[in-house]
């Protein structure tokens, strides 16, 4: 079996400097091979834009190895069969892969997860039932461990992540403070994502308005972000708070520390308040979670919990998707469909 | 009952501003209270001395509440019963108690804890099966979680806690590495404890020399130091490496850093390495570990686990014995005897 389509593709062009920049990233055409069995041919429908890649663009160790220029570059889709050499695929079918931001995709068989149409839109295996909500539903309740009546603090609130912390928190039974960017989003993160409280941090008093919103302490604060937001959260932190530690965005383009003894300052609070703190990543934790996709796509039907995508359409805009992901841009996951299921 | 014994106590006389000094103490002379039902009155043998002490003198927040100026110095002691006015102690029995920096003290009976003289020497009830002991043993076994055969590495190695964090590691299975100030300290870490091997902080190529001794990199670090110990650890560290943070002792004496980078680097290191750091004082994990003191006084016993201790002489000598302790001097646990047994 045989095919010669040609397919667009991202590549690594230039590590940034700083901030990451389009010039980071190119286009290429490649020509597909040839099917193996037991592989299947899949065109890319949606793809993911996710924080973690920014890690993978430094040139150091990170969760898995750095980018190398002129390599594609990696990411989850939603993408529809093209052509299969296994008994499993049918054209047509609806699949959930690690596709990368092309046009199509050769993957085997075996990697790809089967979408039931019945259980959810195909998007929300890129948001609430796939990664993106398993890093916040394993990390909150493996990690964070909160109780009903506790408070649990998100940063990144309007975010892909921090928005599905803060209403799986909800549905605990917590009381939940988001921290986002600019009064718009917070007003949204209220009234959209039903959290009690969501504190601006671009705004003067940033501090005192989060002391303000947690009048029990924090016992949860899941870290999205790092920085001067976390650095407001600490004196918050009760006696045992947990910190799932799942992403430092505030950090990845560039690092902005300025005191000398924000280390030794933090260590001590780790210390005299028993602090428990985690690094993780989404693969860590799945075997804990047996339930949760049947958890999830029930909140998602009962409409407990609701998902919000900020979508941007065509190929060319998944860089800018990205860029704009990074700087906090959009309210929910962002996502680039760029091509119609047919 | 009444008695008029005269009694000698230290309190806390000035804050210190920066190191601790003899100045910061003060002694008085009190007159023992009378003794109500359920109390006994108790003479003070074996003081001990402990970093977290240098914690309370700050005035801030710490475990417990700071040291007030005039406030009685607090600590643990092995004691002998002069008088009891409770059915449960006659004059001469030897008991655990917290007793204070003082030549008597008057406490609850409940609140005192008979030593059986079979079991050990009187003083291992501030060493090995006490406050001390535990910390180790809840601590590593607890938060660190050791496996046979991985690589654990402890700071303070020739002190009290870390002597014997680094023995039970060594009966679980595990390669051992200590970090000591000195080439006399650390060619006693393993000769005498038995570690793997102990590196010295104060050598020039520290950092170089700590990475040739954990060839298969780190899983456990326990944290008694902080500060440039922890820095040269934290690059070593394996993935999903546990650090149970017991003491920041490098810190206490005034704060250090000089990296406004530090507390970024070290998150990110958190995130992409996934480790886990908890803070934990001894109280928070006695629950978890009812079979401790059968097992440790087994490997008392059993010659597996071996006990040194740091022993003063004389009222006069408490405060030299603390703040000798605080700089490292000694080896082992630092106790002062300030009266025979009768």
């Amino acid at each position: 079996m045989t095919n010669a389509l040609k397919n667009r593709q991202y590549v690594f062009a230039a590590r940034p400097e700083d901030e990451a920049t389009a010039g980071c990233f190119g286009q290429v055409e490649t020509v597909l091979p040839a099917l193996q069995p037991g592989q299947i041919l899949c065109r890319n429908l949606w793809l993911s834009v996710d924080p973690y890649l920014r890690l993978k663009m430094h040139d150091r160790e990170s969760y898995t190895p750095p980018l190398q220029i002129g390599e594609a570059i990696p990411g989850n889709s939603v993408a529809q069969v093209v052509t299969s050499a296994d008994p499993a695929f049918q054209p047509g079918d609806l699949v959930a892969i690690s596709g990368g931001w092309q046009e199509y995709a050769v993957v085997r068989a075996a990697h790809a997860k089967p979408l039931d149409p019945a259980l959810s839109r195909p998007e929300s295996w890129l948001g609430a039932l796939g990664m993106t909500g398993f890093t916040a539903y394993g990390g909150l309740l493996s990690i964070g461990q909160p109780k009903a009546g506790e408070t649990v603090v998100v940063s990144a609130a309007a975010g892909a992540v921090g928005s599905l912390v803060g209403q799986i928190a909800r549905q605990l039974g917590c009381r939940v403070v988001g921290i986002a960017g600019g009064p718009e989003k917070c007003a949204r993160v209220v009234a959209d994502f039903g959290f009690d409280a969501c504190v601006d941090y671009r705004a003067e008093g940033f501090a005192g308005a989060l002391a303000a919103a947690c009048p029990k302490g924090v016992d949860v604060y899941f870290e999205n972000v790092g920085g001067k937001v976390a650095a407001a959260v600490m004196p918050l932190l009760n006696m045992f708070a947990r910190i799932p530690v799942c992403g430092l965005i505030s950090q990845y383009d560039g690092q902005s520390g300025t005191d000398p003894k924000a280390l030794e300052e933090f260590m001590r609070w780790v210390l005299v308040r028993r602090l428990t703190l985690r690094g993780f990543i989404v693969y860590d934790l799945y075997q804990n979670h047996p339930e949760f996709t049947d958890t999830m796509a029930g909140w998602l039907r009962s409409g407990a919990i609701r998902e919000e995508f900020n979508l941007h359409s065509g190929f060319d805009q998944v860089v800018p998707a990205f860029l704009g992901m990074l700087k906090g841009a959009g309210f929910g996951k962002t996502l680039v469909q760029i091509a119609e299921p047919v």
